[in-house]
Formats: C-alpha cells, structure tokens, sequence
C-alpha cells in the first residue's frame, strides 16, 4: 500500500518563521524537533540559513539564520532516531560561506529556494551544498506564477547542472487546483529524470494536503508538511494528515498530536495562521499572501468585503 | 470553462444546525438567504422537515421542522432573485403527511437523506415529493462505510424507483480521499442513467472543498457548500470557494463574502467548526464525529492524545 521512496519534510519552523520573522522560543523548536523525530518523519527543516546582511539579526530571530550552535542547542539530547536535519537558503538572500563543511554541521539537508528568474543562483547554492557534502533540493517557489518557456529551461539547466535530489513545484500563494498539479509534476518529471520530484502547497484555499496527495498520485516523492499547518498566511499541508494518509508503517501520528498540543496549539495565541477569508480572497485570485497578512493584523481584519473591494480592484488594473 | 448543467445547493443552515440544535435566530437565516440568493446559487437548504414525534419542539429550533409560516418569515421582503428554496427530510426521522402540496409552500427542492439500510423510506419520502410537486433528491450518508452488494442494490432501485433529480455521494465522516470520490462518482453513474450525481462532502481531513472538484471532474452536476463551511464537526465545503472554483458568470462571491461576516463570523463565539484534531481523527479513522464534538465541548478538548488513545483503543476492538 505504501511507496518507500516517499520523504516527508517537516518544514513547520521554518514555514513558521515567516508569520513571526522566525522568532520562536529554543523551547518550541525543541518540542517539534522532538515530535517530529519520534513520528518517524525522513527531514525536520529547522529554519533558514540566510544572509545577516539581508535580515537584521536585530530583528529576526535565530531561525532565520540557524547558526550551527543554535542548532545543536535545538537538538542536543534528544533522540534524532533516523530524521535528518535540513535547513533552507533563499537564493537571492543567502549566501555560500555560510554553509560550513558538513562534517561539522548537524546538518544533512540544504534545501534552495528560488524563483525561476533566480535560478542561476540557486544552482550556484546547490552546487554549494553539494560541494561541501550536504544534500539539497531546489525549491522553485510561486510556481502557479511561472510559465513556459522559462520554466521549462530552468528545469533543464537543473537537471543537468546540479546533484539537487528532488526539485519542487512550491505552490506559494495556494492558488493551484488538482489539475494543474498533475500537469506541473508531469513537466517537471519530463525534464527531471535523474532527480525527484517535490511538492510544497500552500492553504489558502484549504488544498495543500489535497493537492500534496495528487502530486503523490503523479509521482512526487518529496512532500512537505508543517504540524497543524503552521505556516505562512493559511498555513501549509498538515503533517498529521499527510502521514494518516501515507501508509509506511515506520510513521507514527500520536508523537505529532502530542507536539501539536504542547507546542504549536498555545502559538495561535499569537499567530492567525489558518483559512481565513483575506487568505482564501489571495489564493483565488492567485497573488502573494502579504497584503492579506497585513490586513489580518489591522483592526478592520473581519470586513472581508472591504478586503475583497481592494484587491479585486487592484487586480482589474 | 464552465459547465452550465452544475447546480450549487448551499446548505448552511440546514447543515450547520447539527451543531446547534437548529437554532440559529431569524435574523441569520433571513442573512445567510439574502446572501445566497444575491450570489445566483442554486438553491438554498433552510432546514430539516423533520418529524415532531422525533425531535421535541422544546429542545430543537425551528429550523429542524421548517414550518411553511416559519420559512415565509424567513424570506419575506427579500429579492430571491433565481435561487430555490429546498429542505431536507432524514429518511427515518420524517413522515410523508409533514409535507403540503407544492403549489402552497415556498419550497421547490425536497432532498431525502438516508443510509443505505433505509433506502425503502427514502423512496417512499422522495416519491411522496413527486406526487406533491416537488421536485426532488436522495442523499446516501455515510458513504465511507457502505459497500456492495447493498449499495449497489440501492442505486439500482432509486433509479428504477424514483423522480430523484440527484442522487448524492455523502461523505458524513469526512473520510473519503480522491480516489475514492472518483471510484464512487462512477459507481453511482453505471446505476444512475437517467438522475444527475450529487457530491456532499465533510471537511475532517481538509478534503470537502478538494473532494467536491474531483466530483465535478468525474461528472458530479450537484454540489454542496456552505458559507465558510459551517457545518457538522470540522463542517462543509466552503461555498465561497466553490464558487471561485467554478467559472459560471452568473455566480457572485462578493455577497457570500458579506454574509459570513454579518452572519456567520459571530457564531464562531459560540460553535466550534472547522479543523480541529479531534474532528481530524475521527476522519482519518472513517468515524462518525459525534465522539469529536463530544470532546470539544469537554474540559480536556485541548489534549488532543487523550482523544486519540480513546478512540483507536476502541477502533482496535
């Protein structure tokens, strides 16, 4: 019933650190460390590895930045079992001397995230990681934005220019329907053949863990989810779900409830991740989820209608 | 792009009173039909027309029975523009003598839930429909745990059997996933030449809105939604995101969008649908939620791994 070469990546403190400029406690990332390890999960992503002369550390939090001693404070002891740990670098924010050599990094897993007009650097980061001994992906994001044919020479170029193990179609305003994933996944499998192909999906329109399972059904076999979706805007595909839907039987669902209670339930507090309509209104209508985060934090954030009358007018221009 | 023959059939009222008692005020279902109606759906479900003798009048709202001079309350003095008015009947739970001719009620739509074990009273409901006027559906609940030979059976005689415009694919524990949809959209339509198939889908493993388009893709011409996906346990498809799925210019998602936040954003204060672990797990175990919404309303419903040794300990009985 099951596909072994399925990885799952958790990706939920990393995701996370974008509606909260990655400011999590040592605490929290620890709680999720530790659930996503005993879940059996392949990759928990700790964060970003990006340029402190792109983000001030004044103003971002540690996982932004995910400096090697702030990870093995993360992780020291508690049973990693057999997850690996990943981190993510922003092609055009990131850059290749802060990746250390990876025998002395807890680190298995650089995963690159690009635009397609940001491929070249992307490719240059990857070659980084690999280079260095790490794995990577290439992570091509606001995928439902990118068209023909400079789609189709990225794929190329990373296929023949990078040992990337999978590369992703990243749906990050959540606007794709099932259809088009089957026809990304059957594109990128066209020009991809020596490498996986993932896949990364947003919520807004409460179909990240739908379309996470169409991609499965094409062949994808990276697939990211975050623990009760925590991620920005909507959110992404809950892990808890994908893993009841997977049938490996090395995945265990209760370590994730248990990190889900502890340490994601008490965030929504604080963070208004999750469907809500100015995210659904961004999703439909295929646009970055900023201005509707924006809108969520100011005091008119219940008048759909007034959100709906300005991006839609927007949108006409 | 669109597919003129698909009719949209929002149920919130109807549906969202599993969650309530069917006792919403006058003034919210006075709102939620004007929305409804201002958007060009279909139709739209105001309640059960349940049977007296099976749900006491001093518990349950009025909405459970729909009395004629309960639904002229409802939508006097509002422009009902193209949209029809339906209610639902629980094929065990009514009786043939609670419905008036047709040509003295408001109502145009009579929709017969059932399980399959109650097909029979279903027909007899449904044809008691069509003798006085109405037209009519049959909803098949729980469908994640019906299989042949009975269901087959079923099909075979609501087709031989009945006037149903529709007969439905309804998903009550949430459990089904898209492979599943297309094999039962198929099913339904090898038995069902002559009536349209119709998709009811809940939202515990955040697959309603995803489950409802592959219906569509296999042919399902009747949908349901409801505003913001209010309804039993983690609730429905949200409307508002059929809608903008669907490409038909007669639809309008701006009044939707006006509706929730007059009428259906303050109920969140006291209803507690939409994705919540316990509602999850029942899902992904192919449950009926009442367990869930039991624990929802404890003390304990944040501890999330309580719940879930609870129920697969019963699950492995």
């Amino acid at each position: 019933m099951y596909r072994p070469e399925i990885k799952v990546v958790d990706c939920t403190i990393r995701d996370g650190g974008l509606m909260n400029d990655s400011h999590f406690s040592l605490e929290t990332v620890r709680e999720v460390y530790k659930a996503i390890c005993a879940s059996g999960v392949d990759y928990v992503e700790l964060g970003y590895r990006n340029s402190k002369e792109q983000f001030s550390p004044a103003e971002f939090g540690p996982w932004r930045f995910c400096d090697e001693d702030q990870l093995r404070r993360a992780v020291d002891g508690i049973d990693g079992g057999t997850t690996k740990i990943a981190i993510m670098q922003d092609a055009h924010k990131a850059v290749p001397e802060d990746i250390i050599p990876a025998e002395e990094s807890v680190v298995s897993l650089i995963r690159i995230a690009t635009y397609v007009k940001d491929v070249d650097k992307a490719i240059r980061l990857a070659n980084n990681a690999t280079d260095k001994g790490y794995d990577c992906t290439i992570n091509i994001m606001a995928i439902s934005r990118e068209g023909a044919p400079f789609l189709d020479e990225a794929l190329r170029q990373i296929e023949q220019e990078t040992k990337a193990l999978a590369v992703y179609v990243v749906d990050s305003y959540g606007a794709l329907y099932s259809e088009e994933v089957h026809f990304l996944v059957e594109k990128y499998q066209m020009y991809v053949k020596t490498k996986e192909v993932g896949g990364h999906f947003h919520n807004a329109q409460q179909l990240a863990f739908a379309n996470t399972i169409e991609a499965i059904i094409k062949g994808a076999n990276f697939l990211d989810g975050t623990l009760l979706g925590l991620g920005r805007g909507a959110g992404n595909c809950p892990l808890e779900l994908l893993l009841g839907f997977l049938k490996n039987p090395k995945f265990r669902i209760r370590p994730l409830l248990e990190g889900i209670q502890k340490a994601i339930l008490p965030l929504q507090e604080t963070m208004a991740w999750g469907y809500h309509i100015p995210y659904m209104v961004a999703g439909m209508l295929n646009q970055h989820p900023r201005e509707a985060m924006a809108w969520m934090t100011g005091d008119d954030h219940r008048d759909f209608v007034a959100f709906y009358d300005r991006v839609t007018e927007e949108f006409d221009e």
